[in-house]
């Protein structure tokens, strides 16, 4: 399946890394595919055309280029982008491009400019998922996996018991499809529970709060949540 | 022991009855204690008079009274008003009926004023344990088991499986002994986290959208997340 993804983040080569072995064909995207972000302390991110070589020596169908060109190379798309950032990207990669799409939103509205842990630039009675939602309002966007780290994403089984993820959107079929087919099969995720419309976005990015704290507390490399009901 | 509880709600009656089962002195409180909640399709709430009657009837050491005659009759304190009234009521209990004292605060900062599901009355960069602490300097709150329904919270043998609870507090010694006595021994909480200091309240607060989310989802009775690390 060719696949576009909107960012070229650590979490677009996590996930873009994973389709690839899956054997799909992934476009990763950026404003300039050639700066890797500078990520302080845990050095430079390799950038897309970097990333793209070096999935390519490995045989795998990658390329890289603009948020209009990995929009409208995907027949699915995923937004990966910073949250701060998800609205412009998205706008760059342009409605017609996104049309009839489903749109992956793995997205959170973290602001880190007010210092850590970073509060949300979106929250309470509106989430970035809304927003998205609400500038293409053609395109099927569904909402998961933003409560978990890029490696718990692809590999749910690394945790060594079945956690829980969530999806929201406002289309039933949409949301499905991503539920059997990437979120089962391709990752392996045993428990996906469905929110609701997209508005259960505001609950998902509401909890990266609680996410970050626990994170810190615990010092796991990975870490998510299981639901237990009675 | 004496524990004055701030409240006459489910929560406070749940806890309240709990904690006489285990032998202690209980004080509940409102602004009128002949009056029960109306909780519509749920009926009335017993008052707190009512509810007092039938724990004596059992011989239990069950008390009624004022807010700020359950705060001075108790040695250890617990906020189970509704978030909209804590700090309406906590003032009404007095700072120095309170100085020098645990205040458990289990409440969520819930507004159902704008229609279901309720949105936060604050968020974000503050929350209703932080003003709490603010609003009490000399009182050393806890925010605990805000996470989890009134069942849940002393009874979390009843999901079946270990799930998680959090504590936030400024004092450690105040939340050692919280985490060691009412959590441990007196509930059965098997696995408590230390998320820090009262700030973390603002994410134990900001579970509660992704929680409704996940109790209307699920229809469950009871439930509760587990964290899982690798």
């Amino acid at each position: 399946m060719d696949i576009g993804i909107i960012g070229s983040s650590t979490v677009a080569q996590t996930v873009g890394g994973k389709l690839l072995d899956l054997g799909h064909t992934v476009t990763i995207s950026s404003r300039d595919t050639s700066q890797g972000k500078d990520r302080g302390a845990m050095g430079k991110l390799p950038s897309a055309d970097e990333w793209v070589a070096a999935q390519r020596a490995d045989g795998a169908a990658a390329a890289a280029g603009s948020f209009a060109a990995a929009a409208a190379a995907g027949e699915l798309v995923i937004n990966a982008t910073a949250g701060a950032g998800s609205l412009e990207a998205l706008e760059l990669a342009g409605a017609s491009n996104l049309r009839g799409k489903i749109l992956i939103d793995l997205s959170n509205p973290l602001d880190f400019s007010r210092g850590m842990p970073p509060s949300l630039l979106v929250c309470n009675t509106d989430s970035l998922g809304e927003q998205i939602q609400a500038a293409l309002p053609e395109t099927r966007v569904v909402k998961t996996l933003n409560t978990v780290g890029a490696n718990v994403m692809i590999d749910p089984a690394g945790l060594g018991e079945p956690t829980t993820v969530f999806v929201a959107g406002n289309d039933a079929e949409a949301k499905a499809w991503v539920t059997r087919h990437v979120l089962r099969e391709w990752f392996g995720w045993e428990h996906v529970l469905d929110l609701g419309d997209i508005s259960a976005a505001r609950g998902t990015e509401m909890y990266l709060p609680i996410w970050l704290r626990m994170w810190s507390a615990t010092g796991a490399g990975a870490l998510n949540i299981r639901l237990v009901t009675a």
